[in-house]
């Protein structure tokens, strides 16, 4: 660790219960080529998302800091649950920055209902064949994201049970004026795991779920994917929505969380962009190494080899 | 734990990972309702079905030792994956009688293939009209359970992942000289778990799973329920078969094992029967009290109250 501001990258530490986050990994790859990676996935104690706070609190923290004794300068907590429910208690446990899923996935939902708003003004504004859809841009871009009926937006948010729970995106997106719809998938996982995903029951499940959301909300705009497994269902989930006749804009929060690393180190760079070298990954997992770079690899989107197993206790 | 000897009741310790377990003493208790029993549920390291070998007896041997600690005479290992992989484990840090649910689910799967093979026989003397019927009993109760063709007859076993691949039925089986045919059903646990227990998603998991099983196993007689939370799906299971046209004998290790426990308990009575007592049960869990006590009363068949948290670290 004393090396740290000697080296031209930064380490950056991922940290998921299982296989999920390596879907954020794999959007932090090409978006920052530079950085050292270390993942962790704490496979022994898995799944967080049906545990109590405290049990999760107590796992994320063990696994986070175990990422900053390996040289982590930056943390991404790439697991909805553990963002949920516990990036208080890690970020007051390590002296490095921590960054979760959850508020990036608030941020993306938000920035695209600006531009769902802004089209609308657009069109508006065609109707009133004036050309000042730069001026209108930046007026929808400034407006506030309430709807005209006064009420505000509606996101749909899919989400382990764990996550639903804690409402930590009803905040998050409160704080951008959103309204949030929260619906728990809890077989969405085990149907990831069990590699159905193009599968008649996988679609099956999404209708029941998604025809059961959309009955509490049936106004909603975007569709936002609150948990790391859920990325490799997005397929099935726009298939089930054209079946549905309701298409929604859907957001990966995975994807809007390696973006907000992104722009974080481009503000923090700690000798950042100095290279361009290929990015480095180094893996540990809690439980099976074989099993572990068995179902890993469909995550990242390429082999995951040299896995070391790690016992954190439990 | 002094006072053990002066106490007329046994202390039955029932530990599994989560809820399944329960299933096991609801059948315990009306069996032997002089017992007190102490039940854990390791539900914040659940599930074990997914996990490796080590991580599983580490779990299973902490849990163990603490029902001994809490006074059990006797435990009850009401969890396939961890009777599978780590039943051994459990025996050799424990003073006390261990009986795992792998053991009762081959015997009792054995007694009805001879149960099967008498009828046959007993078919057979009847078609050659001759009234030898006790005699042809007794001798098809002591033949050997090779079927006429010369192969064993199939017992289809349904169990989690780490059950399956521990091949823990296949050996217990084999001392009965009977041939097992396992499956892996990942997604069945899930789906009791959100209680689905009677729905169109679990009727067309289980006849993709049965369909894969008997494709594999097409003479199968016997279906074996590898999983303490497979009873609940008992009548699915057998509608299932029904649709599919293959009727199976279906055996439920968590009554099989309730039927040893109260073998080992005639045989070996500490003070056994000395009382006709309602049965007295303390519920223990890792994780969410609340969770426990609301989803066990669904394994239970009554209500769970009073559950304890405690920390096995972790």
């Amino acid at each position: 660790m004393k090396e740290r501001n000697n080296r031209p990258q930064p380490t950056i530490g991922v940290f998921d219960s299982g296989f999920g986050g390596l879907t954020v990994l794999r959007a932090l790859l090409p978006l920052i080529p530079e950085a050292r990676y270390i993942y962790l996935g704490d496979t022994a104690r898995l799944p967080y998302g049906s545990k109590s706070h405290d049990t999760i609190a107590r796992y994320a923290v063990s696994s986070a800091k175990f990422l900053h004794e390996q040289g982590a300068d930056l943390l991404v907590v790439a697991c909805n649950t553990a963002t949920a429910l516990a990036l208080e208690d890690i970020q007051q446990s390590l002296p490095i920055p921590v960054i979760g899923v959850v508020q990036p996935g608030a941020h993306a939902a938000s920035i695209s209902t600006r531009s769902q708003k802004k089209s609308v003004v657009l069109s508006e504004v065609r109707e009133r064949a004036v050309s000042e859809s730069d001026g209108a841009e930046s007026k929808g871009l400034r407006l506030s994201s309430v709807q005209p009926d006064g009420s505000p937006p509606k996101v749909l948010v899919l989400a382990t049970q764990a996550t639903v729970q804690s409402h930590a995106y009803t905040r998050a997106l409160a704080a951008h004026n959103l309204n949030a719809y929260e619906k728990a998938c809890p077989l969405l996982v085990p149907l990831v795991e069990e590699g159905w995903i193009n599968h008649p029951v996988t679609d099956e499940v999404l209708k029941i779920y998604l025809t059961e959301a959309l009955t509490e909300a049936p106004n909603a705009q975007i569709l936002l994917l609150g948990c790391t497994h859920y990325p490799l269902l997005e397929p099935a989930i726009r298939r089930t929505l054209a079946t549905l006749n309701h298409p929604l804009t859907v957001i990966d929060s995975a994807k809007a969380t390696a973006q907000a690393v992104a722009a974080h180190i481009g503000t923090n760079p700690p000798g950042l962009k100095t290279q361009n070298s290929k990015p480095t990954a180094a893996f540990y997992a809690t439980d099976s190494i074989e099993k572990f770079e068995r179902l890993g690899s469909g995550f990242l989107g390429q082999p995951v080899t040299g896995v070391r197993h790690v016992d954190l206790g439990g």
